[in-house]
């Protein structure tokens, strides 16, 4: 065999079980959004998938191994479904406006069939303290300053008047979220479209010299 | 024995009966904030109560029984707590932000441990269809129509410029909402007076002529 050949073969192994991996934990974390985390059992995920369970315990140890690498992998997708597409946009209020929008959108085309993985996350774990609602408050709280930090920059470039970050970044994740409920509790797209012109509204608002 | 001494004897194991139903439900709807409406077993529940399974299924002969009972003793709760105070506010306008309040010390007060029961509950059936889901889409939907209904007689009265009376409603839920989760999550009642910020402003910029 050549060295390359070897490699291959070497490698082999190690990009299935990545692949494998992946595929199992992309399918959990869906189903994370309709049966919660917590109904996110090493048996129930083995049964969704069509593995055995004694093959996801070889990738996962434990049921909290398991639900903090679901939280990774939708951790994963949102960033290249929400985030990245938004971060081309050419100024700081334009990458304000992308990422609201590319959330609703993301709750709109059911990218997780439950909505956004993180409001269902955070609804069922917020009474439950360890290290999965930890982890499910840092990404809130990493969302939340990325806004801050947009709305400072476009402070700072004359896009936006001066007024609390903090304040007007709770605002729009409030339009957010209470979309992702509405749009998931009645079927009903009216929830995104009141969203958008919640947004689109208050940062005219914030335009505006006072 | 007297005819009301007959009717005492009578009527006591109803009042009983009725009595320790309340207490039940009450506990199941504070329970259900922290384990979920589906993690509400009659075993579960029996076992957090200090009651025989079987006294319980006297009370409710299945989980959903159980469910919607529990989802009814919140309603009145929330009613109580939330609602009634609000009503005794002078005009249209008023009520709305005793309304906005009174969820926001709702929540600070945690009447629910786990915040506000159909914040909590809607997030966790919101992907489970049935009488149960459609019973808390009802409660959001009498709730939505309470704020839209004073804010048509808010502009009536001339408190409030005339505007979609849903989109406003719309944006003042969101800042509820996101109180509610955020408090949660980070523990931390700065949520709670952003919300109370959005809410004045919000009705402030209503207040204004365009």
């Amino acid at each position: 065999m050549t060295d390359s050949a070897v490699q291959r073969v070497q490698r082999k192994p190690r990009a299935d079980g990545e692949r494998s991996r992946r595929t199992i934990l992309g399918a959990a974390a869906k189903l994370a959004t309709i049966e919660g985390l917590e109904g996110l059992s090493i048996g129930r995920l083995a049964a969704h998938i069509g593995m055995s369970k004694s093959g996801l315990y070889a990738h996962f140890g434990s049921k909290e191994e398991l639900q903090l690498a679901t939280i990774e992998t939708a951790s994963e997708i949102f960033s290249a479904d929400v985030v990245a597409p938004a971060e081309q946009a050419p100024t700081p209020l334009a990458k304000i406006e992308a990422l609201c929008e590319q959330f609703l959108s993301h709750v709109e085309r059911r990218v997780f069939p439950g909505g956004c993985f993180f409001a269902s996350a955070a609804a069922e774990f917020d009474t439950h303290p360890g290290a999965v609602k930890e982890r499910i408050a840092d990404f809130q709280r990493d969302w939340t300053d990325l806004l801050v930090q947009l709305v400072r920059e476009a402070q700072a470039a004359g896009e936006l008047r001066d007024e609390d970050p903090h304040q007007l970044a709770f605002e729009l994740n409030g339009y957010l979220l209470m979309a992702n409920t509405a749009f998931l509790l009645h079927s009903n797209a009216q929830a995104i479209t009141r969203a958008r012109n919640a947004v689109a509204a208050r940062l005219a608002l914030s335009q505006t010299t006072t």
